[in-house]
């Protein structure tokens, strides 16, 4: 049989109205905090929200994630309870006048959410050497974050919040969930339905922290240099895409 | 002025078309070494993709991430020599039997795409002490991967390939790009139009490595508590979401 040639495969065409879903599913998507519902999410789509995530990249194909799916009202409670312990001790370390807006902020929604789900890491999934982990040693830790994000994309089209809970201590993790010392607890994950999404992030709307200039973040060629000598176009671009934006968003 | 009530909100709907726009991306991102075209990228296209980036999730709202982005031949060149270097130290910590396959697989794109970028993370891009990394002290390089996440999506539905270059000494990349010390390289991106997209990734076709079935990667509650009573339909939706993957992809 003769191989394939170039020209003879066939592609997936993506439509401008592709593009557009996707664009939507990244600048609608939030932590959320503060509006889960009790309602029980349909197993079909906690289904393909995992499988979304286990189609992330993976250094070697390393796949190295597992997906623990928290439902027990018990072991959600210790959680939270590892969880209060931990943002006392935090905001405690914020300079005085910070340390009452943090107080003020809805950080977690452990127990309002329905479905929680811890994403970890096993470094040794597939032997001591892995391909492309060879010299930066920390790429399976990163395969499973962007893992974390494939699922937390899907989830916001499918109409699912999902919240990340990093203020808690890891041993609190590894006792109550079980979890193997030498596996890595990457993710603390909150998920359910929502009685709205917010427009703009918690922390933007509680005045913690604006969203940075595109603009200024982006270097040609090397660290520090800005607008090179021809490059000035993409700066404009970057502007005029964070124009569009607005259109895939709402105001509330 | 009355502050409005819950039922006032108006949320951005999703429709059965956006979930399959976002799984038709998720499930055909590939990470692309062989496939790249020279052809210049549209400024536009690129500002989308970096907007995509900027719009990832980050702990604290911190935007830890800078993009460098690389069209430099001269600078290409040393990341290249660079990634050769490492590459050969690589092949040679693999056992006998594999060196030969692992040779002769093409794991980057440095020159042959017209456009490489580096994702940064400055760790103290808000001060020393960050909301939600006060206990994980990880959480802000996890925030840059994201953003990695988001830019490989929107450049695989503006059907740009992206292929992640982790075959490299980490204080090469701060040469060559004179990142400071402080500052984290995450990710080594190489991007561009590419023949084609394959329909599986580079390292399942080239037999290193197996798609782990997903069923097997969840737990419930606790680790590696399997199928809990009552959990079972879990399992089996999960097995029909990945019957239906198929639906998304093609056939080269």
């Amino acid at each position: 049989m003769k191989p394939h040639s170039r020209t003879s495969i066939k592609d997936v065409e993506f439509t401008d109205r592709d593009r557009e879903s996707l664009y939507k599913t990244i600048f609608n998507r939030r932590d959320v905090r503060g509006q889960f519902l009790p309602n029980d999410i349909p197993d079909d789509k906690v289904a393909r929200i995992l499988q979304a995530a286990h189609h992330a990249p993976s250094v070697g194909f390393m796949q190295p994630w597992n997906f623990i799916v928290i439902r027990s009202n018990t072991i959600r409670e210790r959680i939270f309870q590892s969880f209060l312990e931990a943002n006392e001790e935090a905001a405690k370390m914020f300079a005085k006048e910070k340390q009452e807006n943090y107080r003020s902020l809805k950080l977690e929604g452990i127990l309002d959410a329905p479905l929680n789900i811890c994403v970890t890491c096993d470094r040794s999934r597939s032997g001591p050497v892995v391909l492309g982990r060879t010299h930066i040693k920390t790429v399976d830790l990163y395969s499973t974050v962007c893992a974390v994000q494939n699922l937390w994309l899907a989830a916001r089209a499918e109409g699912l919040g999902v919240g990340w809970v990093s203020i808690i201590k890891e041993q609190a993790l590894h006792e109550i969930l079980n979890i193997p010392e030498d596996i890595v607890p990457i993710a603390y994950l909150c998920v359910g339905k929502v009685s709205h999404f917010n427009a703009t992030p918690d922390l933007e709307k509680a005045g913690w922290r604006k969203r940075l200039p595109l603009e200024d973040l982006v270097f040609f060629d090397q660290w520090k240099e800005q607008r090179a000598d021809g490059s000035d176009s993409l700066i404009d671009e970057i502007r005029n895409a964070g124009n569009d934006i607005g259109k895939y968003k709402f105001t509330s």
